[in-house]
């Protein structure tokens, strides 16, 4: 299990008689699905997705609609609140915490009070927090909050979608981290448009 | 074609009496065939590369060999050199042409110097020289050169591994350029170690 990791046990019986099996199961897990640049940014410096934007991907499915439906909402930073909220009709039917410590509760529209919450917590305890609630699986969303969390040892598996394009530079997915961190790979897939996602489990 | 890429013309007689057949044909072609952390990176700060050589990636064949057979030589700088003389025998059959403006003829080994030259030329003269020697590939090696090649709009493809694991910081494969480049996903291949290979063209 990942360094700084929350754990619990879970006993669950054989129905035969025999002692309980334990299990050791882990604490709300985070999920990231992205899309970076060949050279590995996630946006340009500025935030513009012009490059991604432009790409011809119609018809095409990359495995996101499959996350959604698996996991029990998401967690995001302001700047990806900020960003989806200016796309206008708000896209997401799960409930949404943004992580954010300098928001409060004024900025979240009023349409969207009874799908959006804030947080002004740590990863860890915000993960604890919504474990407590019941969510097993959280989106992770975001440059920042990618970074943080893989950190903090709470990513349990990273899709990750290469765009065929160079851009030189920008806002890179990956940051700084305190060790090495293995990845397992689960599976690749490359789609017409030249797109090629990646899913990899933290080990 | 490029931005800064020389070209030639070549005409094709079709054989049918027809007047013949112009073709827009490239220099010297840089072809690149190097591996990353999933973070991007080609080597540690200070060049070490244990996080790639702990892979275990007996039996795969990732194409390196296919390339090998099909350039005319090899051209790396004088930091990729002096890490391939750190491993004892000398592993290339085909021409190496080292750049760097500070080895001399007297850094080559003696038993190397059929095999091994010095260019102190740009990217772009270089290739032009050796498009004249009638080198029509030439596998560019090395995290500088191969960045520098990329500016310089003399590299046809990149075969691009990535290594299943995030080093956090080290020396990047990309660089800065002046402006985006598109690429053309030609495939990509996944191991059973978790290597996954993808072959780009620049467009």
């Amino acid at each position: 299990m990942a360094r700084g990791q929350a754990a619990r046990y879970r006993f669950e019986s054989r129905g035969d008689g025999r002692s309980p099996v334990c299990y050791h199961e882990k604490m709300t897990t985070g999920h990231i699905f992205i899309a970076t640049s060949l050279d590995g940014y996630v946006a340009r410096r500025d935030g513009e997705l012009d490059w991604l934007m432009k790409q011809k991907t119609d018809g095409e499915e990359h495995g996101f609609a499959a996350l959604m439906e698996a996991v029990d909402g998401l967690v995001m930073g302001r700047g990806s609140f900020q960003n989806v909220l200016s796309f206008g009709d708000w896209p997401y039917i799960k409930p949404v915490v943004i992580m954010s410590k300098s928001l409060t509760p004024e900025d979240i529209p009023d349409h969207l009070r009874d799908k959006v919450r804030l947080s002004s917590q740590e990863p860890e305890a915000l993960m604890q927090a919504l474990d407590e609630e019941g969510w097993k699986k959280a989106y992770v969303d975001g440059g920042k909050l990618v970074q943080s969390f893989i950190r903090a040892g709470l990513v349990s598996d990273i899709t990750l979608t290469r765009i065929p394009i160079l851009i030189g530079e920008g806002l890179p997915l990956f940051g700084s981290i305190n060790q090495d961190i293995d990845l397992e790979h689960v599976s690749t897939e490359s789609f017409a448009s030249g797109l090629v996602t990646s899913k990899y489990r933290i080990i």
